[in-house]
């Protein structure tokens, strides 16, 4: 059988795992393997980054999971700050750029693998560009961030966006002794959550000692003389800023894919099938923060940026390329973060998302503890579930607590997954000892509540 | 409609769940709710004693949901000290004998809860009942345990059996500074997992200062001139003994029901319907440490002890006495426990039940940690999962690990209920951030390996 050729757009889980999980089902003589990344690093975790810039862990070589070199040796030809200008459907070749020496050049594939990540939202204002703003999505944005902070003039942070990535920013900042305020345009940070639970968390950003300013649209951005960042402004205030960081969250990164006519769909992210290959295209695939997937509890594609599911999408269509078979059968939008000892976690559908969708349900809220209530360091959580009116059919799941909180929602993850009701959940055997759980645990506590209400009608 | 009468026999999870619910359901114009307790607490977690026994929590108050009085102000007649010695079916009525008086009077019933609990492994050895000799079933156990330690002559303990009591009591008596000789007959502690699994908790137990001494048979307890224990001798030693505890596990106490001809399973606990009805019995009920029920994984009937599933068994009975309906569908096998920092799971079937159910399966054993490989505090742990050849059901899962290892069965316990094959559960959209998870959750990794091992045949 003649040699294949596998070209990669994008170093980083996705992209990478596709190649390596190629390269181990089939050998080099079988399969030559390129991959074309426009950074100065690849296979690394951007989930670390806010870590990174707290402190809290080593960087950048910490977050690295296999250098560039290490993917040579297993016979990957890694291609650093090299980016692909274009791909040729049909001719099937990519041009690449060498950012370096600016020479461009055409690459043949029988398989491309479209691995472009995501981009930060940067809104189009006046000042976005000035020194001093950051994005936080690569570790090339970690590494400017650090190195931004150094010059820094002084110690106020404003963090525009109050999303996972924006309170991880701001406990970053908060460890690096910096003044912090994060403006978030909806009326309650983590618009991930409904609006009562977001409550939750701004309270308790508040209890940090982190300024949580909501209903407030940024209109630009003020530079001093010397061209930095000196404050962001607001429909009625500024707000002085020695930093800037960008969280309002990614898109799909698809420029290149669009310009080739590859499907997105409503989000911008590419379409795929289970299998991971783009819409009616036989030999081009994509996954990772560049593709919409299905969700199961909606029914919809919809864009969902976490390295989890780009490592599992790079799973599959490396084990596609490689000969084998294997599908994402799609999430159900399970999402956990922190801000300091703040745990936040949700999956399945909000409330606007459930009413969006025509679905009637009912919501029950309970509180209980992450241990039995006598045992010590129990912390308090308050779970809030959603419950399709008359089926019972669990919709979705927010939890904010202390420690021991946040993975709880894993049971509602799998449950959604298994179309439980609620009901079925009351029962669930869940592991019980005064360390780990009152005996009822707060998620069945949250299941028996919204059982009862959804048998009132 | 004429007063029903509901007497409950035992006053602990189980029955007093009932007697609450039933209340809530029917007032007591409608319902009398008479509850008899020999002992002298009620509405107590047994699960906190071995830490209320270590210090780690205050007691016994501290254990106890609920007060007699509370319970009598809302409407139960809960006699404490007040023993149940005959259950007569034909004539709807028990005898109940007042401890303190040794009165005796028949009470009719129109509905019956026997919720008479287990009482803990007591073999017929020389010595067993001697002073210094505890079992840690009930508050009045550990009060006199807690008794007895204060008047110990010295700090060496012998705890006989390494079963979840026995490997948490080691660590109370650690914590009081005993010496502690933990005594197995099998080859591994903790004979609730593989002895693979139970190696590690051994290896565990050893560093912290337990010494674990397995495949040996207790013959006998030596007494000293006082009458107090003095050793615990074995087929080839004696081991000095200050204080013994009764680590065994316990059996259903059901000698009241047998005499009253209650159907008993090959345990010795009461077989009851799903909505939790003595089977041939319209007005008797049962639930809690006295029954078994049915392993959702191996299609039979078991005894599992654990005061989640009591209070789950009396809110069926309180629901189905008060007029409502309400069914337990079933346990996966579910346990979690700790010694010291050590977090012990499993749900689900061993091996060795596995196999004697007729199943044929592979295994997968991974090691992985508790949150990302970079992350402060990530700790290792090893995750063990079985599955059934060819169709890759998924047949149990068992985790030995450190902080953030055991709530993690959870995922596990759901799937099992929810009957999923490994390759489904490589798929399951779990919590992902460097603080919670590595980018695959320990359970993905497991689910993965034993996923391509079925794959491979």
């Amino acid at each position: 059988m003649a040699q294949r050729r596998l070209v990669v757009i994008g170093g980083d889980a996705a992209g990478m795992s596709a190649a390596s999980r190629a390269r181990r089902l089939k050998d080099p003589g079988q399969l030559t393997i390129t991959a074309f990344e426009r950074g100065r690093f690849a296979s690394y975790s951007a989930c670390g980054i806010p870590y990174w810039a707290g402190g809290v862990v080593d960087g950048p070589d910490a977050l690295i999971a296999r250098t560039p070199e290490a993917h040579r040796e297993r016979g990957i030809d890694l291609r650093m700050r090299t980016e692909v200008t274009d791909i040729d459907v049909a001719g099937q070749r990519v041009r690449a750029r060498d950012l370096a020496s600016g020479r461009e050049a055409w690459h043949g594939f029988d398989d491309l693998v479209v691995a472009t990540g995501a981009r930060p939202v940067r809104p189009p204002l006046e000042g976005i560009d000035a020194p001093g703003v950051y994005g936080v999505q690569t570790l090339d944005d970690g590494q400017a961030l650090l190195d931004g902070l150094r010059q820094a003039p002084g110690r106020r942070a404003v963090v525009i966006g109050a999303g996972y990535i924006g309170v991880e920013m701001a406990e970053a900042l908060r460890r690096r002794e910096y003044e912090v305020t994060v403006l978030e345009r909806s009326a309650q940070p983590m618009s991930t959550l409904d609006p009562d639970m977001g409550a939750l968390v701004r309270e308790a950003m508040s209890g940090m000692g982190i300024d949580v300013v909501t209903d407030t649209a940024v209109t630009g951005i003020r530079t001093g003389r010397d061209g930095r960042v000196a404050a962001v402004a607001t429909d009625d205030r500024e707000f002085p800023a020695d930093v800037v960081v960008l969280g309002l969250g990614v898109r799909p990164e698809t420029g290149l894919a669009e310009a080739a006519g590859l499907p997105l769909g409503e989000s911008g992210g590419l379409l795929t099938d289970l299998a991971m290959r783009v819409r009616g295209h036989d030999n081009i695939w994509a996954g990772g923060d560049c593709v919409e997937v299905l969700d199961l509890v909606s029914g919809r594609t919809r864009h969902v940026a976490l390295g989890t599911h780009a490592n599992k999408h790079g799973q599959v269509i490396g084990t596609n390329v490689g000969g084998g078979y294997a599908t994402f059968p799609g999430v159900v939008g399970t999402a956990v973060s922190k801000v300091c000892d703040l745990e936040i976690a949700r999956t399945g559908l909000l409330e606007a998302q459930a009413t969006a969708m025509g679905l009637r349900f009912v919501t029950a809220t309970i509180e209980s503890t992450s241990r039995a209530g006598y045992y010590p360091q129990a912390r308090p959580m308050t779970v809030k579930m959603l419950a399709e009116r008359g089926t019972g059919r669990l919709l979705g799941v927010q939890i904010v607590g202390r420690e021991g909180a946040a993975k709880r929602v894993d049971v509602a993850a799998v449950a959604l997954t298994a179309r439980m009701t609620v009901d079925q959940m009351t029962a669930l055997d869940l592991g019980y000892a005064p360390p780990f759980s009152p005996v009822w645990d707060p998620v069945l506590v949250a299941a028996r509540k919204a059982s009862a209400t959804v048998a009132e009608g």
